[in-house]
């Protein structure tokens, strides 16, 4: 069930069943020279959506901009500041928290957004610990590619050359969805370099094409298929079994 | 062109013919009891999407959460505060800004969006006006309606029952483009009433089922096609216009 | 009655019968060759004063400064950020608010201040509506140009060159409370030119002795009295229809 | 020379001989049964009014809100908190600035807001120290009763009963002023109580009738006259050397 | 009793016996040619933590880091901005207050730090004033100089180059803690200049060296001891006053 | 080389030899029945001051307090939200870049303050990549128990009931520091619970003690001892090769 598709109604008559909601979360950024800017956020909004044709979860909209200042000097990307990020958030949560959501929960699409997903989390629950009350709702941050059986999966698909930005799995589940948007360039290196993240100009004088260890020659929309297909069945799993969690 | 679906160097190509880029931005909130929660962020994606089949825009990533206090009390509204909307708007432009847009056109979706929306310009523009600097690109919001011709034709359309939100018009742009979402009611009273806009208490307490004058029980697929159509030109033109724009 | 001239035991006598305030809020900023720099603050102010001569409403102290970013390049203009101006706001709503108030009348003089006033009350809305609450007060934003009859008489006495910026009506206005601060010039062009509105540079370059799409010279302490008689009058109406407004 | 009743143009005129501006700068409080609410910010401004007359200063608009949440349970108060406080005293130096004044002189009527005053100015300061520059502007706070000679005078004048707020040196000040809006009330104790300063309750808790410390009763016109007089020629001096220095 | 060496169980412990609890706390800044870094958060922490040995004191972890930017053009300074400061402050007295801690002693070692904390204190009390509650706590900043008699014996110890910073008491107490730290240097002058405190780059063109007004030659570890000496023992009374003072 | 036992000049001259300043980070806070609240700050202090014994290495103050919202409940504990933990390590490296130095390392032993620290940096990066241009400064944050050999010496010393919070590692370490300050206690249960981290609320309800996972009974000063000196070697290679990378 897509929350943007219903009306306040079913989400009243949703809610009388289940208290949990799913929120796509990515980043708009580049992902090298093959890579969709969506890649990010349209990975996990991908598997939500497909997700929830066979499950009754509730999926939110896509927060769809994310902390990805590193790669400010490639046109295309748009970031958020952590300290505007951790605030969205909090006001997404709140939001959801007071409509009866008591479990959010953020499929979330980009690594680089992992800490500041976590410190907003920290500044929600920090209000509630201050005022010495109960913050009313748990949230839980997943990584589409930590759902069970998914990085295996990847890891048998992709042996060498997986790396760790414009990974050939995301941008394979990209080309599984948007078959009409598959790109294809030369890669020089192969495969990409890897090292730190610092800031954008920083990274691409390390980066050139924008690649962090990966060969996204190696995607295949069917690759990106099977990875949709069993991330979409973990995330039911991963769901129930949250908004089963009691104290 | 959708620069969701493009890579960062298809957009560094198309920087080199434009400088202007459209960004839909809208409110995910309740619209009464046939209006779908995302109906004023679909409803600039929905136009600017169709638009960029036949003129050559780029058309950014949907922003697709903003003002909506006052709809809280209805579930499935999630609203950004003010301030954290113009926080969120402000990291957009800078971003884009950055890419080398100079041009930066906000189609919006929302009339709660408005007040906001403007101020955050402000806000952008005032850094430079106190540095004393050129701030190098320009700002521009147009709700979709003003768009020329769409108000004439929706009073044409809907000559009673418009009103102010849930309106048949936007309604109806939605069910053109999401036929398997199209909702049913009975509307108590036909036409919703109107007043003033406050706190969610204050909202739900006089609009009972979230709608301010309309009779959303107007809206058509067809009707909301030719809106989209219409729409769709005369942004184009817009866009034009405002990309050709000079000091 | 003049808050500010009141002691605290006076307010509180006031509350009793009534909890309504009007604060006149504007801008310090240039107006043109021949135009006050506080022209924005001092209308709405003499106008509410001179309203209370002859009804029992309470005026508050004016909020002097406001969003005036774009004039910052013309010496003499005092701007805050949007950003300040909204939480500035927010406190002196919470501080009338806690005193009883729960009718807070912002009668303003600045068109630039309107958007971020609107999103100053939003925000203060927004706080209650997360929270679940009632907000306890509501705001009102009127232009002193809105109030009943006041725009159809300046339209009447400058049919041509009224324009948006350093207008002979707000002209008019200090110069019938002010005569002694009456400035005159030579105005080329006459009627100033008038186009958007963004940095201060910007503006500048646009407009270059600052008014927009105005003829100053047309405006006459006489046609000033007028105005604000007018308006006063008005002002009276308009805020008692708000004090007696439920929900 | 009053800065709100100048054209832009003059003030261009004005820095070309003085890069100095005197801003009064006090808050709406509480004052005691017989105070006016807005006695801090009237007294500065009562006296930077009477200097320019005098001498060729310039007097910026009056910063009339200030740190006042100790008195927020004395209704008619209204009070910024000092973070807000801090972001408008920002605004206003670099506005200031910007148009070219090198040094801002704070003439200030609120014992309550040097802290706040103080912490905003090492704010701005640290813009330009962590920048590694200059910042271009000094800016310097002054207590109306700590100009030459004063305090000095006020004690001579009420030897016993001063005290600390509500004091009938200030009352004077606004007596001579408005001696129109006198107030009279039987003071019991006839001297306020002394102690600390925390919250609104703990405050209204101490002095039940919002003094400290000091016997209103003894103010009269003539000696408020006698210290406005004295204040405006020691204003006059103080400005003069702040404009003088250089490092 | 020192809190960072305590468990949990032991403040429980404490709490059942005192509500108070003392918070050194300084800034990290550069004193002079032979002051140390760290001279303005070890001496409250010097003095505290002697204190604590002869009485039933808890003192908490130092505050090491403060309102120090006139100083980061001498490297090894550590500045937080006022704002960061004052949200900092909040946290840790929230933190305590949350413990059941009801009167916060901060025993402050830098008078640059003295605006910024009482600006915190207010807007920690502001919250409280708005929300019309008690604020449940109550904080004291003392300077170690200003407890009973410190500044008697200091000036009888320095009668002449005692200044303002980077002062031979100050340096004497750090010397008597860490006699192995102990610098020498040539002054020149012997007493250095003394002036206003304004941005880094004005304050290093001013003060060569970065004393103010001192002659830090005349510190003796001996000098030094008979500051902490008598300063513990003042501590001692004045912490244990504020703990007995109710409204 | 101690930073606040030393003066300017001595940093000026370790600045002419090495850009690298280590800062130890942690946290204060509960740590079961016999862990010292200070135990996460004095941690990394303890290993910093320790390895500058025998290498060239200068360490700064201890950034004391961090991100604790979850032990709030707990007395003791003091915590700074993510939002003011971030804007304060901005500060400091603000500051510490300022001076010249282009490698900050933090030394942290706190595992809930990964994520902010993180984000603290993304944001600081994020400004110059807004901005265009080279931050000039490089970040990096290691956990004392990342260092070379530390994690698989205490898996050695402590095979099972090691745990995440209160670990016998941790408490070792402070043992050996701090030998007077060694506090006992029945544990029950022998290892403590896992489960998730959310508001103090509910920490305090899953974790009665405040122990996560870990039995401290299993501590030793011995142990602490022997992770300390390898710590301190392995810190000084880490320190070496972050100072010696250039991009």
């Amino acid at each position: 069930m897509l929350l943007h598709l219903s009306t306040w109604a079913e989400i009243e008559s949703f809610l009388a069943r289940s208290k949990t909601v799913v929120i796509p979360i990515g980043s708009n950024e580049q992902h090298g020279p093959t890579g969709l800017l969506g890649t990010d956020w349209l990975c996990p909004e991908i598997i939500a959506h497909e997700a929830q044709k066979d499950g009754d979860i509730l999926v939110g909209p896509t927060f769809n901009i994310g902390m990805a200042q590193h790669h400010l000097d490639f046109p295309g990307t748009i970031a958020l500041r952590p300290s505007t990020f951790m605030l969205a958030i909090g006001d997404w949560c709140r939001s959801l928290a007071h409509a009866g959501f008591t479990k959010l929960y953020f499929l979330n699409g980009h690594g680089g957004n992992v800490a500041t997903i976590e410190a907003a989390f920290s500044e929600l629950y920090a209000e509630a610990s201050y005022a010495g009350r109960d913050r009313g709702f748990a949230c839980k941050l997943k990584n589409w590619w930590d759902l069970a059986g998914v990085t295996a999966l990847a890891n048998q698909q992709f042996p060498v050359g997986h790396g760790s930005h414009a990974t050939p799995s995301e941008i394979a589940v990209t080309q599984w969805a948007y078959p009409d948007s598959i790109k294809s360039a030369n890669y020089a290196p192969q495969i990409a370099p890897t090292g730190p993240i610092r800031e954008a100009h920083d990274f691409r004088a390390r980066y050139a094409d924008g690649r962090m260890g990966s060969d996204p020659g190696l995607a295949t929309p069917e690759k990106g298929g099977e990875l949709v297909k069993l991330a979409a069945r973990s995330l039911l799993e991963d769901v129930a079994a949250f908004g089963a969690e009691t104290r």
